[in-house]
């Protein structure tokens, strides 16, 4: 038995360093911090001026990554990847950074979002003769680049950049240079930080993550973001910057304030802890309910629960307790246990919940069917009431860019009202956040604008082949 | 680098099923719900009425038992065993359960505890012609049984628990019985519960566990404790129960309260959460000092730190992220991270502490390495002031019953006055939980009585050879 | 599809190391050349003067025993057990060397042979109060010596080996001593060597082996075989000898000769090899036919199949090819494969086989079942006429002195008469060696005397309980 | 330690199944029995009409293939290759098949071979815009199919055919066709076989391999070698053949025969088999000695050196034996042991060797180093003449057609003498078999030509970019 939660699932990290004694190392510990942005495989490529080296697993970043094998990939600059993909498709052929040998040289690649026009791009590539040896939509990027008629490298980079569509946060690495660039819309966080010059390091060694919390694990200053439309070159000789395309309307994805993101992080420029808190503040003000305790289901409803409390004057109680030892799969017993994946993951405190009023709070409700499992947990554990909030609007659409989102058949907003969902999930009442309350909760203002197509489906960008994102490739491979 | 975190350590859980047709599944899923208890090693012996089957290796529940190997461990009887050990000691060789051919039949024994005597039991049946293969303290009661001179296994049994002194909660398991046994003491928990009998299950089945959030999972019901002195025996015509020794003033062990037991577990008749709670709102009426926020160091600390806060009203918060991908080795580079093996696991939210004023809540203190770059990261984030407080008393000596403590020497309360401690780790002010704030907290009653010899040295027993905890033997294995 | 071949099956090879700076490297290269005694488990024990370490695993020597598992097994003593048992009783905890604390201090034992009173003793034993852990006969010597009168560790062993009856080649090291053994009839060989000092060893390093195979691979000099009856001890002030109980009639195992050692060995002090080419030119003295080739079934019946080639004139060819590639399992089709378990393994060569009249030669028909499909194959491969010729008599009784026979049901000489099975395999003709034959090309003497009985049915003990070679106990282990 | 021994290395083999219903098993089976080939890493890839699978890994066919993976390996057709690769450059992104999508659809390909004009190729692709991913030269085959003009598939092979230069055994598998090829000079051997219908099988299943022996294995008759400058095409329609380009002076590799294929296979229409055992004739009659015994050096060894003493009338004795428990590293002690690495393989039987004269028989000589060991072990076990005979000429020049040479300055023949060379390895006499002799033994005639580069220097190629073959890339991957 597979024991999946019922959540949205971000589709990757990256993290880049450049000019470090250990840059492997370092992306390995950037990677760590950034596991919960995918973990079904990981990888990083390291450039030594000479060669560039790369080794990618299915896995854990920690079991991935052993002495022996950081001892091979030499060198002062890398650039590592952290993974979740769709399950058809789960594949270390898919597995990142990507290596090429082209007319441009060497390079390595690692890319968190997804293209939309990606099909089409690569029905025509494939037409004047290029061959693909993935599904993954980066190798497109790729030959975009090494067929450029620009003359160098960065321009080639900039050329391809402007051919494609969707979410992108990249980092590309040459022999001896780093680039890091972000898509005109800015879908992806991408942060750039610095790990100071010290006795032991000569210099400064720029880096890169999509979260900051990495930058905390390896001893770097944050800096800044990338912005939207932004080419920053890290070369022996310095930083440079260029903007490839004209930034748009920003569309930086809601979600990673409202569950992606590490709490620990900044992201878009706002702390990530701050906005929850102020989601669960602002759903006290929009929903609330009179009632005895407010509890979160743990780990990811746990800030806005704490919110909710503070504005509520409810008192917050950690009622559900998270099991930390759940590995990959779990078998079950033939005679099948009541509510058993998700007891695994989470039990009562019966002494909290007996004869109380619950406000249960979530940041989301996809499938439903975690949510009901819980409800009916809370009140067996003898609760009389429960009142479920969550801290988000209802998703009712899929995502494009870069976030494995079920099918729109199986994301219970987009076929029931959301009084159907309280009967499904048998609380006493059921309230969402706004969408407005949620943007202001996130710091929505002149300079941030969110992408809330999946709770809206107005989609940013024209969707020219999303079907496309099922797996477009007659290959695959383990 | 291994990545230890400065906390005492719960030597065991023990759990056993009776009369089950998935017996050694229900024993897999009870192991895993105490998979805290010890996480070096884990077995499961199953009997079948003709042969009783183990199955011991090291690593975690979840990864040691496949369908393959749950597969072969068939019968209707089964029990488990969850160990952790000191460092020198850590051996397969000593893994439990512990199954032996004698002249009372084959049997298989899980121990939680520790005893006293052992090692002049040990002499003295060496001396006698007695072969010992292990270096477990266990290994004594199976030669008592099996040298016995009662008639029965019962007698037997009873008469071998006479003869030993400590700390014990055994389940042992013939071809077709189980014992259940708790020492005159009641230092561990054990527990009795009974899944019901349903369409697929004909009768109930009798299970023990030593806390009752195995019950949970494996969705059984609570009955009630085994009692100090008492020895239960399930056999095919049912329940019967006896005390082999008349039952001393009660010891359990408070720690299971402060820091050991699962929080959703009821233990000695208590919810752990509720005495987590108390000691916090304890702690705060006894050492309350004027703060923003208060913040918990996860996840032990958290119970408490709500208590805390709710009693002092000043706010809870979530300031620090504990990571949940940790392994057991971690690479290190060579050029040193400040506070690394911490951050690995914990990482500061800024936009909380910055400028606040912090209470910290901590459940115990052991070396204070890990209290002093906690406080170090706080004050980095921003906080202005960090007020340490711990939900016991100072652990001054070491426990002999079941609980792996540092040498005297290596536990700062032993060798520091407080305002030492509270100069090591930086805090502007420390404060621990009075003996009697605890107890009132963990509900010392009439009925239920507290060993507080690491906070106080009166040890509950004498102590015969308590060198003898160090490894006894001239052997060891892999 | 597990790969069994039709062949019977030693049960252990054993090595010891007094004495040298890298004892335990010394011990597992020495395991490493008795490999063919034992593929199922090894295990190595070292000692240090204080401590006996040891580690044991089922799998081979080479991939058990890393640097870092090496490293662990400090000290200047070894032993090592690599071992083979029948399927019900696969076990780890059945490994050897047994390691045990008793009166008479730590010890490690390593055994081949079985003992045919085992049994008999076990149930004394335990009825006595003794304790058993593993199903192993071995056990039951380790009792003996902590029960022991005998106030010396040396007086017990040799008191317990009174005791007991049957076959036992053993080695058993103390914190300082090893102790050598063979039992008073000599069924298995023991070796003892000497690796003479050297400039960076600085003394002479005294060595046993079960085969002197071992000794060519770590540079030790033979010396002598233990004998029958003979208990040796090297201890600090060098090597002492004593026989614990006259030498009986010397009952060596002739398959050892026929089968189990390596050609290269000195076994019974005769070489295999000068063994194994006189039955081949005895088995053409008697047995000759007019053929054009003689092909060995490889790699067993190479040695006889060039004896008899030597002495008949029929020139040797190498028409059955093997692969040195198998696995311990194997994928097979749903769509049967004809002969696919022993194509797996030996594949024929058609430009040698077609149109000649062939001589093939093997050293024994356990079951008959491979055999019938090697002459398939070669009659498939062209060949007019198969002769197939066994270099020993008809097998037709079970060993009870550490030989995994199968049942008497399944030896087809049990249950066939020649010709039947002539007819069952599907060869023109066939014949075996006489047992007077054998005898005289494996150098029986006034020295040497073998046991013949799993060709004759004179057992040379008694067989108190022989059905207890089938599993003893109710516990089993993985 | 790595334990090499001193032996050229063919660099793969291939296989391919069509039209079969286990049609990976059967690739896997295949894979096998070419084990020899290649044990570094190993590929099958399978396709079911609408998408083709792969999985490649690291390691031995056995251990790759489990029933989980071959399970996922679905569909009626399958390709399957087996590598060894040169040392600084062994990684799994070089593992075959390869598999990419184009604008001729899916495809994956297995070769074995070298081309000469790789490097050449390669730069003009990339300066086209072609991306490479790995440094295996077989990538730009798969680059100038995707980019011929040609409108069929079929039609842009035979144009990406006849670009490349060099050797080439080459299967390509797209969803429901296969393409088997051989170079113009058929360097490298590749034969068809059918595997026939049956009860369970409706219709013949065309298969390839590189050796015949695969056939054996799964039960399918060898039909005929693909041809020199053909090119076959298996589809549901039937099979078709076509010459891409007009076959040139036939260039087969003499050292198939000598060394690299296994004896029960027919290569270039020739039992390898007999070609060895006229190979060991011939020597006898160029270079015959007085001697006692002639001895192989086991396992290649063994058929020429039974010609040897068939030809000779010098008994044949084995007398070297090999140890078959080998794995892929040694844990060597520090304290040096003499010819240790060879000793893990061979050991000497003494009874045969003391007092005797002897011819010792190897197929090759190319370092020397392994060769100087034996001859000393053999004095030691008491030879008292040792003469050296190799069945093929000296080894003086590398080879850039698909077989792992060492460089030149490590062949020992190409900077000694015959004479040097015998005071290097210490034998009494070195003669090596006489070019004519050698390819009169291996049956050249009219239609079978061979290539003697190594043995003469006269490539059959131009060789364009041969320095090439050392890793042309600047990427890497493990």
């Amino acid at each position: 038995m597979i024991v999946p939660f019922d959540k949205l699932k971000e589709e990757c990290g990256v993290v880049a360093v450049h000019a470090h004694p250990e840059a492997s190392k370092m992306a390995y510990l950037g990677l760590h911090a950034l596991q919960h942005r995918g973990q079904e495989s990981a990888g990083i490529a390291s450039a030594d001026g000479v060669k560039i080296r790369t080794h990618k697993q299915m896995g854990l970043v920690v079991e991935i990554f052993t002495e022996e094998v950081l001892a091979k990939l030499s060198g002062t600059q890398a650039i590592g990847h952290t993974r979740y993909s769709t399950a058809g498709d789960s594949a270390l052929l898919n597995a990142q950074p990507i290596m090429v040998d082209c007319n441009k040289g060497a390079m390595a690649l690692a890319h968190n979002g997804n293209l939309v026009n990606a099909g089409e791009l690569r029905h025509k590539l494939e037409s004047e003769g290029s061959i693909f040896q993935t599904s993954s939509d980066t190798e497109v990027i790729v030959h975009l680049i090494a067929l450029s008629k620009e003359k160098t490298l960065e321009d080639a980079i900039a050329d391809a950049l402007r051919r494609i569509e969707g979410a992108f946060s990249l980092v590309i690495m040459t022999l001896d240079r780093i680039f890091a660039v972000r898509d005109p819309r800015g879908f992806r966080p991408l942060s750039m930080g610095v790990i100071k010059a010290s006795e032991t390091v000569r210099k400064d060694s720029v880096v890169f993550a999509s979260e900051t919390t990495a930058f905390d694990l390896i001893g770097a200053e944050y800096q800044r973001d990338v912005k939207p439309g932004e080419l920053i070159v890290v070369e022996p000789e310095g930083i440079r910057s260029r903007f490839y395309a004209p930034a748009q309307k920003m569309s930086a994805c809601v979600f990673e304030q409202v569950y992606f993101s590490r709490p620990d992080s900044v992201v878009f420029g706002r702390s990530v802890a701050t906005s929850r808190e102020m989601m669960g503040r602002q759903l006290a003000r929009e929903t609330g309910v009179e009632a005895d305790i407010v509890v979160a289901v743990p780990d990811s409803g746990v800030p806005a629960a704490i919110g909710y409390a503070a504005e509520s004057g409810i008192p917050f109680r950690q009622a559900l307790i998270r099991s930390h030892y759940i590995g990959r799969t779990f078998i079950e017993p033939a005679q099948r246990l009541r509510d058993f994946g998700v007891k695994l993951k989470l039990n009562t405190v019966k002494s909290m919940l007996e004869g109380r009023r619950v406000v249960l709070i979530d940041d989301s409700i996809v499938r439903g069917t975690t949510s009901k499992k819980i409800v009916r947990m809370i009140r067996q554990a003898g609760a009389t009431e429960v009142h479920m909030r969550i801290s988000c609007p209802p998703t009712v659409a899929s995502c494009y860019y870069g976030v494995d989102t079920p099918r729109r058949k199986e994301l219970i907003a987009a076929n029931k009202t959301i009084e159907e969902i309280r009967d499904f999930i048998g609380a006493d009442t059921l309230s969402y956040l706004s969408l407005g309350g949620m943007k202001t909760a996130c710091g929505e203002n002149g300079d941030v604008n969110y992408c809330d197509a999946c709770f809206t489906r107005n989609y940013p960008t024209q969707l020219f082949d999303v079907a496309e994102i099922q797996p477009m490739s007659a290959t695959s491979s383990d």
